[in-house]
């Protein structure tokens, strides 16, 4: 933000506010990119004419079913076929109930409680994906906050601090604090003379007075100041029973050697930033708002089982799932296939070979998501954990704590592990899903004890072995990406592939969506040329 | 956590946990403090007989209605005076219709459209204030998350950046960057020798390359990756234009001078951590939550003018504000008082010195709040700021963003200022309510020019006019709290204080309850034993 072109586009902003007043500056912030660093601009204005254009689409995820909407208003003829029974793809819910199969034929039926949920794709929304934030507005999605960083939630390392979990508050103000110790003990003899001038280094110790909660002398140490960070050995009270007592903070070396500072920025980073948003109700809301407009183009049920295309157009053979026995066709203009590519790279399909290199080269992270169902919310109650995500080296990784229903009494669902890339991934996806669930409730068992007692029923959904996708999502390397990335999202004749698998943000809805409004917006381009 | 006692009660529990099984440990961990460190421990059982003893309570806020609300259950005779027309006291939220009239005279209608309101007193509860979050549950009301930290919201200082306002995602990441920065460097250069064992030194070196964003050469530059804490220039996206651009870090120099970081500790403090609430649909929700359940006990529009106390019980005297002309008394053998101390010290009330010095010694903060309505909720639409608190050195001082509502079409409502102590607040508390408005709508279009064209209607509360409380809340010393505090807490004859004054959380509910607690409960004490 401090960059030239930036300094010229304020003047450029601060000249049109001066004339037309402040709306039409913030339209302007606006479209100079300032106000918002996302690519998204605002709803899709396709212009121009596709002359009674027709186009299929593959598959009604987010990324098919944003451009059958946007298609559609286009004037576009569209259809979609979809594999899956259900709109929405890997933006999925499992309620009580639902029942799913998974490839090697193990079926699971959910036996949650009437209100509970999992959300086994994607759980959150950042306040920056704001391609998806305006179709939720759009098509009425309610949003509700996902807490990512709980300061109350845990850090658990197995060989540090006896495998007692640790407050991510203790360890989140301990490192802060003993760093700004340190840095304020060099400051003091005068070792960053050369590198900060006598001036900032006054301010610099103040700052990290303030910051890192040290006394008077610029130590980190048990006292009020330092709890009123890292919390108190007992807190602050009412009447004759009021005064707090401090709490001892984490010595230095301790902290270094727990290694618990490696999940220290899972809340920092910008995909993880607050506010992030949940649909209120579970993810599958969003899925089912976009079918709400474009499910009448959708036939379910239709596996794909080969893309051809010629000169003058695209024809797709499918079978109807339920009745696999005679093969279909369905043909077309144009074709935007949104299968994702461990699928895609096992059919046959008319295209290029740096088309078809770019689909067989990626590979798919493997990730196992746990839902499981307890008798209480023990873990708001006993513990005090509202929302937000506890992280272990243990093989569950994670443990998150349901956004909703907060504080009331009953039954909730803790996503009881979450599993991405790694060899434990793989592990869990080789074991069955009674085995997986109860291998989470072991594990979750050694941070919160009452797991033993309360838990009552589970789901796993192992990625890899979720027929419509065989893999959570694209995991793209910087080499395969310079190789393959531009090769998979260029027009090859008359086919485009749109997905996170064809975006920069992997494994992120709002890629999809993203993707999907790059790809329909050069389709267009060419239509209306031609 | 680290302490020998605390030691000592694990291995008991690990002995408990052995013998009698995970739910009995988790009982004795809340038992023995381990589980939370508040004082509050489950709902109040006050046992024995309180042979038809009566209990005067004078305000039904939250100090009072707890008390009735526990005294009664208790078997206790119950009656409470209050001055306002409705419940509550502090705990209040003015909507569309509402008309309130301050010290002075001014009378204030709220023009806010139906469903919008502002919490002009408390308006967030945090985690750990398990006494309120449990009465919540108890008398079921629905929460949802108060967002305090959002980082996409600003920072903003008069006279740096020229006075643009900072995103506070850049702000935090650039200062926490140029230390891990600045301490790797002395690192490196052997300057930690005496403090750091070399194998310390190389973790901390590790650590803070992570925690910092810092490059392979321990530097904090502009990159993809220090981008992906601080935010980019252009956000990744979707197909061919999917390439996000890094921004550029502000120098430590001028994040230094800029006095910015003065903010970072605001949301890292124990009151003000993740997970933090508000009730659905406004603050007073609590308050009608309580009078649903001891609604029956309380006389509304009663103006105590004299506390009155002997050997054998109290005599309360008050006058109906709606007919002010006769005085009227109230009798009971006990009298639970939660005036608040502006108002109490200004009435005659029979207690001993100590209790009456301690009455007169606390001032109280002054504080203003101001609710704008504006036509459109831009700061989600041009800015993408959901929720949370932009912070300014302008009089206003924070900017909040409403913590509902999320992503929808229409009005919406900020808080326009928040003035807590500083002569700012009385500079606001001098002004009539309608300069306060305006004031705070020129100060706010500083950060959001939108301000400008989109204002619709405002209302400001200056604490120390408001004739319930005449102050915001206890504003203790450490000193006037070593002299006054035991004193102002004691049992005088038959007449005890309650109320947030009466606790260590000034201004705080959760202090207000705990008070309540500790007071019925050392009364009910001293009932069973006479």
């Amino acid at each position: 933000m401090q960059n030239g072109s930036v300094i010229k586009r304020r003047d450029l902003l601060a000249l049109i506010g001066t004339i037309a007043g402040s709306s039409a500056m913030y339209h302007a912030m606006t479209s100079l990119g300032f106000a918002s660093e996302s690519a998204y601009r605002g709803p899709l204005k396709l212009e121009g004419n596709p002359k009674g254009a027709s186009v299929l689409i593959l598959g009604a995820g987010l990324a098919g079913m944003t451009a059958a909407l946007e298609l559609r208003k286009a004037g576009y003829k569209v259809h979609i076929l979809e594999f899956n029974s259900r709109p929405g793809g890997r933006n999925w819910t499992i309620r009580g109930g639902d029942s799913f199969v998974e490839l090697g034929g193990f079926k699971q039926t959910c036996e949650f409680e009437q209100g509970l949920y999992i959300n086994p794709g994607p759980w959150r929304i950042p306040y920056h994906h704001r391609a998806l934030l305006d179709y939720c507005r759009r098509l009425n999605v309610t949003l509700e906050p996902f807490i990512q960083l709980n300061h109350n939630a845990y850090m658990h390392a197995t060989r540090a601090f006896n495998g007692k979990p640790q407050r991510i508050r203790s360890i989140k103000a301990d490192f802060r604090g003993q760093v700004s110790e340190l840095l304020a003990k060099v400051t003091q003899q005068g070792k960053l003379d050369e590198a900060v001038s006598k001036e900032d280094q006054e301010i610099l110790l103040q700052s990290l007075r303030t910051w890192g909660a040290l006394d008077r002398d610029y130590k980190y140490s048990a006292n009020l100041n330092a709890s009123e960070f890292r919390g108190y050995a007992r807190d602050p009270g009412g009447g004759l029973s009021a005064d707090p007592l401090p709490s001892d903070p984490i010595s230095l070396s301790d902290l270094l050697r727990s290694q618990l500072w490696r999940y220290l920025q899972a809340f920092s980073r910008y995909n993880f930033q607050t506010t992030m948003f949940q649909p209120v109700g579970g993810m599958d809301m969003i899925g089912k708002a976009f079918a709400r407009e474009v499910g009448d183009l959708i036939r379910f049920n239709a596996k794909v089982t080969q893309i051809q295309q010629n000169g003058s157009g695209v024809t797709v053979s499918y079978v109807d799932t339920n009745n696999p026995a005679g093969v279909q066709q369905a043909a077309a203009d144009w074709c935007i296939c949104t299968i994702p590519l461990p699928i895609l790279s096992q059919l046959p399909i008319d295209v290029g070979t740096p088309m078809k290199n770019a689909i067989d080269s990626l590979p798919y992270a493997a990730s196992v998501k746990v839902g499981l169902q307890f008798r209480r919310r023990f873990w708001e109650e006993d513990e005090a954990i509202y929302g937000g995500v506890s992280f272990t080296d243990l093989p569950i990784r994670q443990i998150g704590y349901p956004n909703y229903d907060f504080n009331r009494n009953g039954r909730g669902i803790l996503l009881g592990g979450y599993l991405y890339e790694g060899a434990n991934s793989f592990e869990f996806t080789a074991m069955t899903p009674a085995e997986r669930v109860k291998s989470a409730v072991e594990f979750g068992a050694m941070i919160h004890p009452q797991y033993k007692d309360e838990f009552e029923t589970g789901v796993a959904v192992a990625w890899h072995r979720v027929p419509f996708t065989l893999g959570c999502a694209g995991e793209w390397t910087d080499a395969g990406r310079a190789q393959h990335y531009r090769n998979l999202c260029q027009i090859d004749g008359r086919i485009l592939l749109a997905g996170e698998h064809a975006s920069d943000l992997p494994a992120w809805q709002e890629g999809a969506i993203l993707s999907s409004l790059d790809a329909i917006t050069r389709l267009h381009e060419r239509v209306v040329k031609t």
